[in-house]
């Protein structure tokens, strides 16, 4: 039953052109996917919402956008060099790879026990190496010269490129404590099994904002766990306004043990998604841990000078951290039902208006050249300010099933009656009610349902 | 004087928060730049300027997202594995790498003669090693085991990503000819030599189109040059919209002998830097090469079935192909004036409207709280509209300066008599004029004059 959703999805996402596998003639490249013209509209209609929340609509919080290569020694500092890596242990028989704490996890057996007890599941030879670090960074040479000195790094995180810009940024846009620095961008991580469709891939992009705030020795408003309340509600209620339903989401504060060693508390905003609840975002405290690396490793004196306490330190930090592949997943999964209209049955994404990636559809009845002239223009007018999206083509049934598929939450129909009343019938892709409006009305009635 | 111009661009840019050397508190890493709180809505602005243009307004162009990483036979196919490097030859004594064609011209040599006449420009010395091509492409691995069958490549440009994906795009989108396949995203070139601030660097960031058209046999409207000519007068169009000064930007057509092998025409347009007239933008007849070589390499028929001429065949493409961060630094360029206001020297940029990254400024006269808080109410409301900012540090005088810097088109002082007309003083940039307009006809007026 869930499999059998996502593979309804996984068809419909490439059907219609929101998205395919990466160089699929060449036979694809696993965990790599790309975006179609209806993808790209609902991946930017992601991003821009989350921009216009977390930077835009406030005072306190500077965007920026930095490189996807950063200089190395931000590697060392962020601890990645050295700990960003899952255990693989190498079959001696037919070489191939695995992650040891998945195969140890399928054997029912310890990671300790796989050259013991190991068995190899596509030669079934007990003949393992032993664990060793894979790192998942990806890594590359920056220069004429591929040596150990040119080496760099894909970042596996976009929130590094925050953090070696922390004095500039404040610097630059005079900000005071509490304040957030937010960056959107690619993000990339060699996983050794890419699943889930676009859950867990290769290229991601992320949306991160990092929370600045006084460390609880010096908070005068808010301390670091009120902000992390502060950002969980704050988030939450970002997700049920982009359409997400309630009973789909919830928190899942992580326990002591599964806390990354520099974090104080860590929650997940988790998503139903058909293969079960699992991460969607994750709302970090990760206290001063990465300013005082930073610092430690440039030695560069990143710390805050705090005017009212008269004093140096580093702030703590608070951090939503979203996916927007996984955002845009779970509003595909949420938005997708089967119904009836009409009496006949129909797929449909509901998507929220805001979200989905046409607005609104407009139809000749017939292609009459009146019709299409009409049609024509009130398409160009909207396209100035909205994706829309002009269907002549099939039966009227057949161009709402089209429009129902794509999400498109209103169809505007130019009839007969429209040459001597100059109005349309807009009809509601959800509750499927038809309203006739002037024409000189639409773009507004739009704008106002779907801003 | 074009140097000083550059130094004092470069020094602003940083300072005001548009552009950041990477990872800077590491020593920077050649050839990567951030972009700070105010070039990051500078360089969305751009975006959202050519997608609208490009795809949202337009009935016969559709946008697309692929992924920075493809299948490498991607780039067997492109022909970059194989040409799309530089020569560079090695000192033997001490161990410099430099390109060869720039070395050759330096010294007024051939590159032929190198291993003869030429001189190491470090140690003096006239060992060379014979030139190599090295391939501009970074190269890293995908997957657990780091070996030849795992290379990958990032992407040296966007199109390819177009092109692998031209069937799967036709066909969810259900597109003939003529049409476009839009995408905007990062692109990566191991330079030699970065140079000229963000003009030529490692990592960027390109918005190309590719137009598929009906090869010349084929042209029922339009041939392929035609729409050459078509595209060239459109980008022009576009350049000047975005606000930059006519006798700044040219075009220049290449010569036969420069021209790509696959290229039946290219055009740049040329952009008026301070270092001298350089490409901004290419726009390229492509000719059938791209379509038929992916045909090749992959086995897959990408041939387009024209349904009136009941032939198969590989469309031409034209296209024009921008970099986003050459159109940031070209706009910073054009923008940047010295000159007074009211007796005191300023500096300012003259962004268009709808490209300034901050629309409007709100000021409180001074620190009283019935104007700081009317002032909020204004700022607060325009932030669910456009990027605004709130400042109440330091006299008019010196708050109007930082918005000349920031390119700021409009400032909004609240001052005591707005507690008696509800109206407000719009300052205009470039005019110095002062407008008084009731509060409730600001949003409309910023939205008007901005968009």
């Amino acid at each position: 039953m869930a499999d059998d959703k996502m593979d309804k999805i996984v068809s419909l996402a490439k059907r219609r052109g929101f998205i395919f596998a990466d160089s699929e003639i060449y036979g694809g490249l696993n965990g790599f996917w790309d975006f179609g013209p209806l993808g790209v509209e609902l991946k930017n209609n992601i991003k821009k919402a989350w921009w216009k929340a977390i930077v835009q609509s406030r005072d306190d919080v500077a965007g920026i956008d930095s490189s996807i290569i950063h200089n190395p020694r931000t590697w060392e500092a962020s601890g990645h060099i050295s700990n960003f890596s899952d255990p693989m242990v190498d079959c001696h028989v037919c070489k191939q790879r695995f992650r040891a704490d998945h195969l140890a996890e399928e054997q029912g057996i310890e990671v300790s026990e796989i050259l013991i007890k190991g068995k190899c599941p596509t030669c079934g030879s007990k003949d393992f190496t032993a664990p060793k670090a894979f790192n998942l960074m990806f890594q590359t040479h920056v220069g004429p010269v591929a040596d150990d000195a040119s080496v760099a790094y894909l970042r596996p995180e976009t929130c590094q490129g925050i953090f070696i810009n922390f004095d500039n940024v404040r610097q630059s846009a005079r900000l005071k404590l509490p304040f957030g620095i937010a960056q959107i961008g690619k993000a990339f991580r060699n996983e050794v099994n890419p699943r889930n469709f676009i859950f867990r891939s290769r290229e991601f992009e992320q949306m991160e904002l990092e929370w600045f705030c006084e460390p609880p020795q010096f908070a005068s408003s808010k301390k670091p766990d009120e902000w992390h309340a502060y950002w969980k509600e704050e988030r939450m209620n970002w997700h049920l306004a982009m359409g997400l339903k309630k009973e789909n989401v919830r928190f899942r504060d992580h326990e002591k043990k599964e806390l990354a060693h520099y974090a104080a508390a860590a929650t997940d905003v988790e998503y139903n998604f058909p293969f079960g609840f699992k991460e969607l975002e994750g709302i970090a405290n990760r206290t001063d841990f990465d300013l005082k690396q930073h610092s430690e490793f440039s030695g560069k004196d990143m710390r805050y000078f705090d005017e009212q306490a008269k004093e140096k330190y580093f702030p703590y930090v608070i951090e939503p951290s979203l996916g927007v592949d996984r955002m845009l997943l779970a509003l595909l999964c949420d938005a997708y039902a089967e119904d009836e209209d009409g009496g006949e049955s129909r797929v449909v994404l509901r998507f929220a208006p805001q979200v989905a990636p046409v607005k609104a559809a407009i139809f000749p009845l017939i292609k009459k050249p009146e019709l299409m002239a009409i049609s024509e223009q009130i398409t160009q007018s909207l396209k100035q300010d909205m994706v829309v999206f002009y269907d002549e083509t099939g039966s009227i049934g057949r161009r709402y099933r089209r429009m129902d598929e794509a999400g498109t939450p209103y169809c505007i129909t130019v009839d007969f009656d429209t040459l001597d009343d100059q109005a349309v019938t807009i009809r509601d892709r959800d509750s499927l009610k038809q309203e006739r409006i002037k024409i000189e009305e639409v773009k507004a009635y739009l704008l106002e349902k779907t801003r």
